[in-house]
């Protein structure tokens, strides 16, 4: 197996900048969870910059979590100007099944070949075009009922896949892995598929195997949730030990609480 | 009295999908305090997709505490498509007697025919078409000053109407009732009125009697606060105890805690 | 030396309405900043009301962190309302080297004579029109080398102007101080720097000396964060300690602790 930990000790060297257009929930969240895991995040989204400011960050991340006409062009204008510049960029399609608005966003927004995919199972399966049951940005869907969806839209957009849940999956088409890191409090606890949508991002910035980043990532990120798990009273102070344990843990706590398997 | 504790027990049960359209400020900590207390948040409010989305809601919840244009459009459309489907909505009225961009805004969502009405004493007085001196946010009237006002604003519109600040006042016109939980921190942090009737929403889906359902949410709440004041060391900690409370407190506990009397 | 624990207890006795117009990631944290001190926050932006509510404020801040065109209408109808009725605001130039909508944005905005400017040595540099390095939030050069631009800066704009970091430094051109508070952990916890600049329109709201005040305001910030750090197990519960400490301090607190130095 690979190690895991080399990609965060490799993502802290970088210190990426990451631009993130996120929804309104996950904005502080997310840039309290790069920051406190090593990164440099950046959230803007008007059409009027978007474009000038993406070049200059390492990643970009995109979530559709609480869109608008205007904000769908800035994404647009983003997610165009990574693809030019060669930026990886992922991909956080939040309930993209409940509305029209927002399968015609998305629709889009895979013109411009994200280098990586992050959701929930109902998410990844109406993404994949099949029969979703999601409601709202909770899922209704297990993972393993994601994982033949996951690897077709991985074959088919050339993006990893990462199906987030109890248990993770990643593809990206040819390979998978599971990764079983993780605490239970963390659905209660708002934001956080989001937030980890951000780390996808920084751990992409310079990677070389991309499939394998996205992995540590979320292997990471299901670590600090443990730790927080172990101390937390509730998923208040869960959150505040999430952000805590991010920044801890080391590389060589990642590579030996990593639990991957190849799937 | 009514077993207060059968509410929260029902909400948990029902874990109702709500769509909630609030304000920057309180989307974050609105979506922990639902997640916390057992319910499922969503948060959108796009022209574009709030009103096909509110019909999968089991309740909605509206804000106006930073209110635009394009917001509003959002608003009018949720309000009207939950009417017409028979869900139960919120309105909390941030600061309505102080720009004549909220007075128009709320006037034309009284149109919707709220279930329910939460705000702090000024709020509600200067709703009932009542002198108020509200500046901000903050309340600069006492909640005992706004009870007939309370009572008449329910018997025009049909809502019930929850008055919150030290000691609450909930009615639905010929009904009254003081909720005396509560803790003097709770005004040091932001957001959490707002969070209130994102739980009150929540305790509305498929109520049958609303009024007390209302007071049992504020109940729940102002008990959380009372155990989060009772370890917490300033603002910052209280935030924090307030979600671990709001997991923790069982039915059993709230039947025991709540301090309600009829007024 | 003044006694700066002074500005703190003008400022708690007047709990001044401070009315907010900054970024999406800020908005929570900042008024949260603003309750445990003593403040009242008031958040809004829409062209529609902005300068209807900014003279009921005692002060007005502005932050650039996530425009857009509606909300840069916003921000000069209220910059321009706040100049007009005598009301003091402060600028926060986020990024603004960044990108050409925001230098357009910031240059409309000086127009209206803001009483304080808070950045960090990138933006002062930026703002300076001399050359910076800036790419994100944060900055890319010492405070030291942006002693002369903020100087400048002051003696053309009349503001006072504030460069945040290890050892901030404040001027109004004459005169200058070097404030020494603070802790490493700061950076990594996202908005503090915008949080700070809610507090300074706090303590300017009815000061005689600005400059004095923005310097009082500073020390504050940086003595709760000193607090925080040595309680604090990472940046998660740091941002927790910090609301706790800053509603903690008293006057008699931050007259010893203030540490400030003419320069």
């Amino acid at each position: 197996m690979p190690d895991w930990g080399s990609h965060l000790s490799e993502m802290r060297r970088r210190a990426p900048l990451v631009h993130n257009i996120t929804n309104y929930v996950a904005m502080n969240v997310m840039a309290n969870v790069l920051l406190a895991a090593g990164a440099s995040p950046a959230m803007l989204h008007a059409v009027e910059e978007a474009a000038e400011f993406t070049p200059l960050a390492a990643a970009l991340t995109i979530n559709i979590g609480t869109p608008s006409a205007p904000w769908v062009e800035g994404m647009q204008a983003s997610a165009r100007a990574a693809r030019e510049a060669g930026i990886p960029w992922v991909l956080d399609p939040v309930a993209v099944g409940a509305t029209a608005f927002r399968r015609a966003a998305v629709a889009r927004l895979l013109d411009h070949a994200p280098a990586a995919i992050r959701g929930n199972a109902s998410e990844i399966l109406a993404l994949a075009g099949m029969a979703a049951r999601g409601k709202g940005a909770d899922s209704a869907d297990p993972v393993a009922a994601a994982e033949d969806a996951a690897r077709a839209l991985a074959q088919r957009t050339g993006a990893v896949v990462a199906v987030t849940g109890p248990v993770d999956f990643v593809t990206d088409g040819p390979r998978g892995w599971r990764v079983a890191n993780g605490h239970p409090t963390m659905p209660r606890v708002t934001a956080l598929g989001c937030s980890l949508t951000g780390l996808v991002g920084a751990f992409l910035a310079g990677a070389v195997d991309r499939a394998q980043a996205t992995v540590a990532a979320l292997a990471y990120f299901g670590l600090a949730g443990e730790r927080a798990g172990a101390v937390a009273a509730g998923p208040g102070s869960f959150q505040v030990a999430l952000l805590d344990a991010l920044a801890a843990i080391t590389p060589e706590d990642l590579a030996a609480g990593a639990r991957v398997e190849p799937a």
